[in-house]
């Protein structure tokens, strides 16, 4: 088994993180995604959607996307679960994990790809060029800032994103807040009960992956 | 429990079809976004994120994304699996649907939202107000064609998206191919593997939901 990691990226951080949550260690590559690694022969043999993460298993199978091989470890580390217990809870993880990524993740990726100047003519990630639409990056930043307020109202009564429990929706959530920086977007001053889950999950191991 | 749906969307019916493969029946509200009942003092009471399909428990749990109402109702109702009975498939099918969701259902919604003349102000699903972006709508159109033949080398060599087996990632797919054709997006002609799933997908009972 064999993963592909990029360093520098939030997607494979969310990987990164689930692993440090287990306890488990992978061989691991870098991809140099800045230098366009991604779209060599050699990696377009192990993913054809030139994008990482990716889990290489030893029957040859190349799992990607981030939530597909947290899921794939969690069957084979089942301890600490961080996939939910209930089938309510393990909804629950996996509504919010989507919603995280659909009005966080993605529109903070709107916001970068559609301005940073590293990725004129990359607004989507894989192979194919897009030019980018500098109203979707100003669409992003305004997603991105009114999810900051939906991800409070959620932590309002709850300690975790998904109720008691600290899940993958957790780690999604962090690699959102976290790579919302790079667009210089930041917790807002009166979202008390985000502030407080950020200090919270920003000291535990896997946040450092 | 409640779901709450719209007939004539197709995230929702990523949940019929899931429902009548099941041979389940549940107690149903129709939401009619047309007339923005999503936006009503009482559905919000119900989701405040305004949108469907959503799944009300009898502890009062409001479950939205289909992907995380499905794999509620197939912990309820086991049989036939649609999310796979191995960790390598389980893995598939939720990569699978990641992907038609990221490349193919999201993209012709960018089409079909930034562009119709009944969406605007209203390019974003949800509560909030965002103004329409004619580039974003060419932008999901392309997106949407490329995703036509990234389904067809998959389907090159296995009878299903995600493997040997009908799963969720089959719905998905299908309500993408058939949500295509509201922008005017129909398979490629050459798209052949494409062509043969469609035509046995859409013969099974789910595909009628």
């Amino acid at each position: 088994m064999k993963f592909y990691d990029c360093q520098t990226a939030p997607s494979p951080r969310r990987v990164r993180m689930f692993l440090a949550e287990k306890g488990v260690e992978l061989e691991t590559e870098q991809v140099d995604l800045g230098a366009g690694d991604q779209f060599s022969e050699e990696f377009r043999r192990v993913n054809p959607d030139c994008v990482v993460p990716a889990l290489v298993l030893d029957d040859g199978t190349c799992l990607s996307e981030a939530i597909a091989i947290c899921q794939y470890l969690e069957e084979l580390h089942p301890e600490p679960p961080l996939f939910g217990t209930s089938p309510v809870e393990r909804a629950c993880v996996s509504m919010w994990n989507a919603k995280i990524e659909q009005q966080g993740l993605w529109a903070a990726a709107d916001a970068l790809r559609n301005y940073a100047k590293s990725f004129r003519g990359r607004a989507v990630s894989g192979l194919d060029s897009y030019e980018q639409i500098p109203e979707l990056a100003e669409r992003g930043r305004r997603r991105a800032e009114r999810f900051f307020h939906r991800l409070d109202e959620q932590l309002a009564d709850r300690p975790f994103v998904a109720g008691n429990n600290f899940s993958v929706a957790d780690i999604t959530a962090l690699a959102f807040v976290d790579f919302a920086k790079w667009v210089k977007l930041e917790i807002p001053e009166d979202a008390g009960n985000l502030r407080r889950w950020y200090e919270e999950v920003s000291k535990r191991p896997g946040a450092a992956a």
